[in-house]
C-alpha cells in the first residue's frame, strides 16, 4: 500500500496540476468517446493503450471481460452498459481480450478453478467460448495457440451477448452504435481486431472495416 | 474511433518502446500490488492516480463500484474479487469511489434511472447506502454534500459487502487481507480514505489507520 | 374435451391406420429436418404449414416464440434447443413469429399483462424488440402496422438471443447449423423470411438467401 | 429446408383454400378448447391426434413435457401457463406425455445427457418421477416397462407442478379448469389418460373419468 500512497502524492504534485484544468472541467459532466470492456487484468491499462485522458473512455472491467446475456443477472456489467448507452450516448463499444488471459486459461483447463467457485460459476458465461473451441479445433494441441484462439473467440461470444441487452439492441437498431472486438497483446504492444469482411483478427491498421459487423435490424421506415 | 485508433498507434510508436522489457517479463505473469475496485466513470484513471505500471493494479469496475453481496448474483464482482484473493494471493483492496458520481446522484433521484431496469435493479445493492443517507441525515439538504455523504457511506456499504465473500472473509481472518475505503475527488486531486479510529474520511496523509476494520458507518451530522 | 376425445378416436380408425408403418419406425428413434421455435398460439400449426408428417419437425412452443438467453434461466428452452442440436444433430433452426401475436401485443401494452406476472416477467426477454420499435419507429402510428413490425424485429432479436447457447454457437461455428426468421401470416398463409441481404422479410420464394445471416466465428484452422 | 419450403408452397396452393374462410376468422381472435403440454419429439402431432383445426388448441412444448413448479424460473412454461388460463380463459389443460420419450430416457440414465448441461438441468424438475421410480419399482428391471412406467409418473408429477402455478390452482378452486393427464403410444396410436378412480392409466375410451383430480400416484406393482 505504500507505494500506492506514494504514487498518489507523487500524481498530486506533478501529472495533477498539468491537467488540473481539464479535471476542473470534467467536475461538469463527462461525454467519453467509447465504453472499453476489458479484463481486470493488472497487465492491461486501456488509457496507457489508447493515449487516451481522463473524460474519454468509460471502463467496464471483470475477470475475462465477459458479458453475461441480459436478463441472465442483474449485476454490473447490465448496468454499466446500459448506463453507458443510455445515460451517456455512447457510440462505440470495444470488447477487448488479451494475451496470456487467466480466465480463458481456466476456461480451457477447468481444474484450474475448481477451488474457486464464483469464477467457476462466471466462466459460464464464456461455455460457448469453450465449445467452439473444443469442438471446431481438437487438433489444435499448442497450448499458447489454443489460449490465443480462446481469448479470439471469446471476443466474439461476448460480442453476441452484448447484442442481448435492450440498450445496446435498440442503440445498434437505430445505427447509432457500432460494437468492436479487439485482442491486445502486451508483450508486443500490438492490437488485433476483429474483421467480418475477412472473418479474422487482424492487425489494427489492415482492418477494411472496424465493425464486428452489421446491424441486422430491419431499417427505419 | 479514430481518435482511439491513432492513441494506439502512438502507445505502439512511442510508450510501448519505453516498457517493452516490463512487458515481456510480464507475459510470465502478474502479481498485482491491490485489488482496485472503482467505477466505470470515465473521469477516473486509476493506474494514473497511483502511478502504477502495468501489472500493479487488478481493477474492477462497474457504474458506482458496488459489489453485490455473495451469493446474491454470481457475475464478475464475485469472480474477480475471488480470483483476485485466491488465485493471485492479493493482500490489500481497496474500494475507491469519487466525486460527480452519476450512479450515486441516480441513488438520490431513482426518477433519472427509471428509463434504465438494468441499472436501477443494480441500485438495489446501493440500498442501504440510501437509506443511510435518507434516515439519518434528514437535515442535510445541500445536493453537493449529499452526494459527497452518498459517495462516503456507499464506499463503507461495500466494504461491509466485500466481507460476505468466502475468500474475502477467510483471508481477513488469516489476517492476510486489508480492506480500504478511499474516496477519489477529481477535480483536486485529493484522496481520502475512511479512517476507523477517527470513524470519518481523512485526506490520505492524515490518516492514523489505512484500514478500514472497525465500526463503519459515520455519526450523524 | 369430448371433441378432443371424438378426435383420437377418429385419428386412430382413419389417419392412424394410413400412416401405421412411418410411426412403428419412428418408434426406433427420431431424424427430424429442423428444429421450429415458434408460438403456442392455437392458430399456427407448424406441420400443416409445412406439410411435414410425424418425425420431421422437433417443435418448441412457447408464447411469444422467445427464446430467453443462455444462462438467465434454465428452463424448458434452454433444454429442448440443446437437446435438439447435441443429441439430436439438428442442422437447421426456425424461428417463426405470426400475426396477431397477443404476446407480442402485450409487449407493445403492458397494461394488457398487468394482471398475469409470469407473462409480463417472460416479455423481459424480449425487451430489446419493445425498446426497438419504441425508439426507432416512432412515427409509425398505426396499430396494426406496428404489430406487424414488433413480430418481425422479435423474430431478429430472439435469432440473436438464441446465439447466445453454447451447443447453438459451436455448431454454427463448425457451419454445421443455420438460423432461420420467419413470420408467418395465417390469414393469407404468407410466410416471410429475413432476407440479410436485403435487410427486410420477404415472401418465403422472392429470398435470395435463407439464412438469417452467416456465421461470425473464425474459421477452423 | 427444402422440403420444408416446397411443404410451405404445397400448403399454400391446397389447404390454405380449403380453410381460408377459417383463418381469415381467425384473424378476429383466438378461443381454443384446452391447453396441450406435450414433448418437443417430433414424432408428436397433437392436431393430428386430436383431429383439431387451426384455432382450437393453444400448445406448449418442451423438452420432455416438463412443467417447472410456480416460482422456480420465470421462463415459457409459466407464461403460457398463466396466458391460457387467465387470458384465454381455458377450460381444460392436458399434459401428455409419450413413448419411447428420450427426454425420459435421459432421466433414467442420467451419463446420456451429461454432456447437456441445459437438459441435465431442465431434468432436475423431473427429479420426483426419477425418485418414484427408483425408490418404489427397484423390481422393475426391464427397461422398456422401466421408460414406460417412468412416462406414467412423470405425467402425474407435472401435473402436481401444473397445480402450483396460481392461475391454475385459483380456476381450480373455482372448478372452473379441469387437469388431465395422457399417454400417446404413437407407434399404436393408442393414448392412455389418467383414471383416478382406478388410480392407473386406461386406455381414453375405457376412463370413467377424464379427470386426473384425485389421488395421483400409482400404486407400486
Amino acid at each position: 500500500m505504500q507505494k500506492l500512497v506514494e504514487g498518489i502524492h507523487q500524481f498530486q504534485t506533478t501529472s495533477f496540476s498539468q491537467q488540473q484544468k481539464l479535471f476542473e472541467t470534467l467536475a461538469e459532466g463527462q461525454h467519453p468517446l467509447a465504453l472499453f470492456i476489458t479484463c481486470s487484468d493488472s497487465r492491461i491499462d486501456p488509457n496507457q493503450l489508447t493515449q487516451t485522458k481522463p473524460g474519454e473512455l468509460f471502463i467496464l472491467r471483470t475477470a475475462g471481460n465477459i458479458v453475461p446475456p441480459y436478463g441472465s443477472v442483474f449485476a454490473g456489467e447490465a448496468a454499466t452498459i446500459e448506463y453507458a448507452v443510455t445515460a451517456l450516448n455512447i457510440r462505440d463499444i470495444i470488447v477487448c481480450g488479451h494475451s496470456h488471459c487467466g480466465a480463458m486459461g481456466g476456461l480451457l483447463k477447468p481444474e484450474a478453478v475448481e477451488s474457486m467457485p464464483a469464477v467457476k460459476s462466471y466462466l459460464k458465461y464464456a461455455e460457448s467460448t469453450r465449445r467452439i473451441v473444443e469442438e471446431n479445433y481438437k487438433h489444435l494441441t499448442d497450448p499458447a495457440k489454443r489460449l490465443t484462439l480462446t481469448v479470439e473467440e471469446n471476443v466474439l461470444v461476448q460480442l453476441e451477448s452484448l447484442r442481448t441487452h435492450p440498450s445496446v439492441a435498440a442503440a445498434l437498431s437505430r445505427k447509432e452504435l457500432k460494437l468492436h472486438g479487439w485482442v491486445y497483446k502486451f508483450e508486443t504492444g500490438e492490437v488485433f481486431t476483429y474483421d467480418p469482411s475477412k472473418n479474422e483478427f487482424v492487425g489494427l491498421g489492415e482492418a477494411t472495416n472496424l465493425l464486428a459487423e452489421e446491424s441486422r435490424s430491419l431499417p427505419p421506415i
